[in-house]
């Protein structure tokens, strides 16, 4: 992978050059003399450190303030972070679409693009779609490929850490599929791989509903659920990496399946027809009775899957996501369900982030994976390169 | 609460104390020179610390090896650790019995003791029950009271930090209980108050079966049935202390009640009558078929809550305790459903304690509480004194 840091590897030195890069990104264009100040380093210290940064091409000089031109004499010269040095992708690898976000190091987002895959698509198809997604951004937005420097992708399936997806039945040849070294082959920089809905929830607390909660569980609704769980602000993986698949979990003390539950004729719902569920979410709305039973036997699913994961979790807050629409009529009955259920109900809001949420979660994992990199003196020690 | 390391309470004097503690706990008794060499502290540093926690009482001067004293010359003095320079208490406060564990500092057991009592009886009985048992346990023993150091107790609810039961329904007046201060009244030492199921985890941990894993679910199964689980080695309480209250569970998706579940007559059971299943169990494994068929029953439900909990946690291991016995013939089909319901089935064992679980797991938290004020640095920063 490429090497961010510049100069002398020694660990000391990688210690203080992640110090002085954290007092950087955190404040606005710092002297030397604000920099030793901050860090406790000495100045010769600090100024050997800034002048490899600067090689690096992670820290320039900043120009000086307005007043402070205007005063008499040379003005300290002071430094910034460049957030512009690297560059991070979103993916979000899904049944029906692909999409991407672009960021800068500081996480804002300055380029996305999306595109529709078919449910039956291959993987390969499907990495292919991938690729000119990301392609795509990248020119609109006149990023180099080079610049990347962490790719996170969030995906259906249990996820194992290589980033190969040990079981993933809701995407075709998904099973097995070394997704992360698939990647890997085309970004020549870190790709980390995670569970969809664990996206999702690492989403909703980094730019969504869940900002103030540590404890937070993510359902992704749909015709094939999931759950991601934050725990004392840490994603919850399981021992195998399975927390959260809950796709079973209703089917529990008795016999309907899902595509059975929400349709509205006598033929189950292809598993992952979100046009129809949509459709069949519109009809209920607009007062049609069968569409208004299958709405009831969803919500009924819901609450189920949510009650379960709370009396298991006991979460603070619960975040309902995963289609873009339709979705706000669940929360009363949820509430009212689960305050029938538990002992001591969780909170139950909507995603903020909807659509956006895996892919966001995925960006920020990427983001969590370079700041490891350049700012966590823990993770150099066992950095393995 | 009683100090148990002598001298100036200095943080640095206290973090070489912690030091030369932990050296002499995990070894055969050392000289000073020992001491010095293992926790790399300046020989006059060692012995002014040695002679403080001998003054406190938690070191003594060991007798010299036999070898050693047929050599020429004053041996070298070596101490050791005085594990019995305090004691612990654990004990369960359950609906039909309250026990209680006693050990030295070692956590190794010395002395058990166990009183039956109604499900009817209010919490002031149930105390006075607790008092009696702990005051016949110190006294067959030999312990004075004055020696204990911390007691852990383990109880069915949701407990509340500090030790009060916010929501006990399995028994009589506990909710609302201020459990720890009532029985800090009776012990001038830390109380320690954990919900049964949790305490049970952390045993089977500890002594029992899941030594090897840190990534366990404990299910007090019964009919009014509680989890416990450990998320990387460490206690999963949730956000308000209810994470695992999966007494509802069962109930999503259908109506029948737990005592309606194990009957064998048109008469639910009574919610704790643990008896009478204990009799449903002993008549099932005799071929009756009114018997076998609550089995049937009891067995779906305990089916059904632990596939939830293992979808919402994937836990490497589910430990399944709570009755003494009849729990055997559970495994088989827990195992196979598990396959079919969870993508990633956990390992499933029964207690190895059982029903010495949760006063177990009450002496661990106990000690735990001892080991953080003698042994742990940080701890040490932010104490409470």
């Amino acid at each position: 992978m490429g090497r961010l840091t510049g100069g002398d590897p020694s660990l000391l030195r990688r210690i203080n050059s992640a110090v002085v890069l954290h007092a950087l990104r955190d404040n606005t264009p710092l002297t030397l003399t604000d920099l030793s100040r901050i860090t406790g380093l000495s100045r010769p210290t600090v100024e050997g450190v800034v002048d490899d940064l600067m090689q690096g091409g992670l820290v320039v000089e900043a120009p000086p303030d307005e007043g402070e031109a205007r005063k008499q004499g040379r003005p300290a010269r002071k430094f910034r972070f460049r957030v512009e040095a690297g560059h991070l992708l979103g993916v979000e690898i899904g049944p029906h679409r692909v999409s991407v976000l672009l960021s800068a190091l500081d996480g804002r987002i300055i380029g996305a693009g999306s595109r529709a895959v078919s449910e039956t698509a291959e993987a390969d198809e499907r990495l292919d779609r991938v690729r000119h997604v990301v392609a795509d951004v990248l020119r609109r937005t006149g990023v180099a490929r080079g610049s990347l420097r962490a790719v996170g992708v969030g995906s259906p399936g249990i996820v194992e850490a290589d980033g190969t997806v040990r079981l993933g039945t809701a995407l075709p040849g998904w099973t097995g599929l070394p997704l992360g070294e698939r990647l890997r082959r085309s970004f020549r920089c870190p790709v980390v791989v995670e569970n969809d809905a664990n996206a999702a929830a690492v989403a909703e607390q980094w730019k969504g509903v869940a900002t103030d909660s540590d404890d937070v569980v993510f359902v992704l609704a749909g015709l094939s659920p999931g759950a991601g769980a934050l725990i004392g602000g840490r994603l919850h993986r399981g021992f195998g990496g399975a927390a959260g698949e809950i796709g079973a979990l209703h089917l529990l003390g008795r016999e309907a399946t899902p595509e059975a539950l929400l349709s509205t004729t006598d033929e189950p719902l292809h598993p992952l027809d979100e046009q129809a569920v949509a459709k069949v979410f519109a009809l209920a709305k607009e007062g049609d009775a069968r569409a208004g039973e299958a709405m009831e036997r969803f919500t009924r699913r819901l609450v189920h899957d949510v009650a379960a994961l709370s009396l298991a979790l006991d979460p603070e807050l619960v975040v309902i996501g995963g289609w873009a629409a339709g979705l706000d009529g669940v929360l009363e009955p949820l509430r009212r369900e689960l305050s029938r259920f538990c002992l001591r109900p969780p909170r139950v809001e909507l995603s903020m982030l909807g659509e956006a949420a895996v892919a966001t979660g995925a960006l920020r994992l990427a983001l969590d994976h370079v700041e490891e990199e350049l700012f966590a003196v823990e993770r150099t020690v066992t950095a393995r390169r």
